[in-house]
């Protein structure tokens, strides 16, 4: 048996045609003849982010069920690269938190660095656009008040299936399911502060690097998982994050 | 003229011995027969950290003074790899925030990857300490609530001058000084959560890797900067961190 991975592939109908020569600042993306069947490859996260940042609150409905205020500026936090979940990945409880939840989100995924970004060229140091799911151990926090711990325990950010370069992502139905069950269903345009604002906000404190990815906050519906759950991300245009939950 | 980075250097009195094959998980630690003079070295930040976890309210005197209970727990929050500042760099002290503190800390520097780790076996996952600036623009930290903006610019985390691989971090002294004059002067010992607590607590969360960096939280004394200060922090030990602030 020989196990290898491959740095990128083209998803082309229901097949996987590998890239040569692939870089994120300027990608030179040239497919290989070669195709391998999308069922047969075993996806990774179609990225391993430097740093994951994250807005919290950037849909009125998820601020208000949880009592939250809707913010006047975005509220950042950072999920640790640690956290890097694949799609079909186990998402591992921990046992010390009684309560873990899904949270579907649209990540950003950086192409370029990024630093004080106008709002108006956001578009250019951008990459594409992929499905994230925030999991977020809801008990811890709340009791920590920072958002570290509860969101940064190891599988907490699934990401994928793959990246979409080509998407206009102001207004894209996005939905959550647990089990087949939709609990969560929304639109991009119920942001906040759009992509665009998010980009030129983050990049006016942290420098982007190529890769790294910006969460973009959740719509409203959030909610427990147990273990034993299928939990799919599903975003008009990209396609569909499956994780399942296990016992850690 | 001729400009390069070397991977390692052993600091061997007032001269730095180049090292081959510096490998961090299993350190192969060969001093080449070379030597630079202290003095003609331009340093770097020792580590390029994966992820920095730091710690809030890790001393009971500067929990009260900004007013905090002392934690029953570690509170965890993440700085941004793109604030990483070297010794003798300049920290930029955003327009957005009219008060931009010090933090003087002991970093604790990973040798191991490093999970679910026994509070009596944390020092084999840890490859030494250096000193840390945990630079904070107070406002936005108290006015996000969460510590990431606050605590997220770029520039704000210098760390260094060196790593030292052999210190009891237990008990020793800390002193950060501004312009010359000492604002916080305690020692490790009077760490609420301990090395090795920390370590157990954070690898019981999230995954750490070689060269990931922990924060141990700052002492009593913070206090404001202005653009032209000078800022050291001394660890008894190791060395002492010195930067200096600009209008960023």
């Amino acid at each position: 048996m020989k196990i290898c991975r491959i740095s990128g592939a083209l998803l082309d109908g229901a097949g996987l045609r590998r890239l040569r020569d692939f870089h994120w600042a300027d990608p030179v993306i040239v497919p290989t003849g070669d195709s391998v069947p999308l069922d047969e490859a075993l996806l990774i996260a179609p990225v391993t982010p430097g740093k994951i940042v994250a807005v919290g609150r950037n849909y009125a409905d998820h601020a208000k069920e949880l009592g939250n205020d809707v913010p006047a500026e975005p509220i950042l936090f950072l999920k640790p690269p640690s956290a890097l979940n694949s799609p079909g990945g186990a998402i591992d409880m921990p046992a010390v938190s009684s309560r873990v939840d899904f949270e579907g989100e649209l990540a950003i995924v950086i192409g370029r660095r990024a630093k004080n970004v106008d709002p108006a060229g956001w578009r250019e140091y951008v990459f594409g656009f992929t499905c994230a799911n925030d999991v977020t151990a809801r008990d811890l926090q709340k009791r920590d008040v920072q958002f570290t711990r509860g969101k940064g325990f190891d599988t907490f950010c699934p990401l994928g299936p793959w990246i979409e370069t080509e998407l206009d992502p102001s207004d894209l139905a996005i939905r959550t399911r647990v089990n087949g069950e939709t609990r969560q269903d929304a639109r991009t345009s119920m942001m906040i502060f759009s992509p665009a604002a998010l980009v030129a906000f983050v990049s006016g404190i942290m420098t982007l690097e190529p890769g790294d990815v910006i969460l973009t906050g959740t719509p409203a519906g959030v909610g427990p998982l147990a273990a034993g759950d299928t939990v799919e991300v599903e975003i008009e245009g990209i396609g569909t994050l499956r994780n399942y939950t296990r016992k850690g």
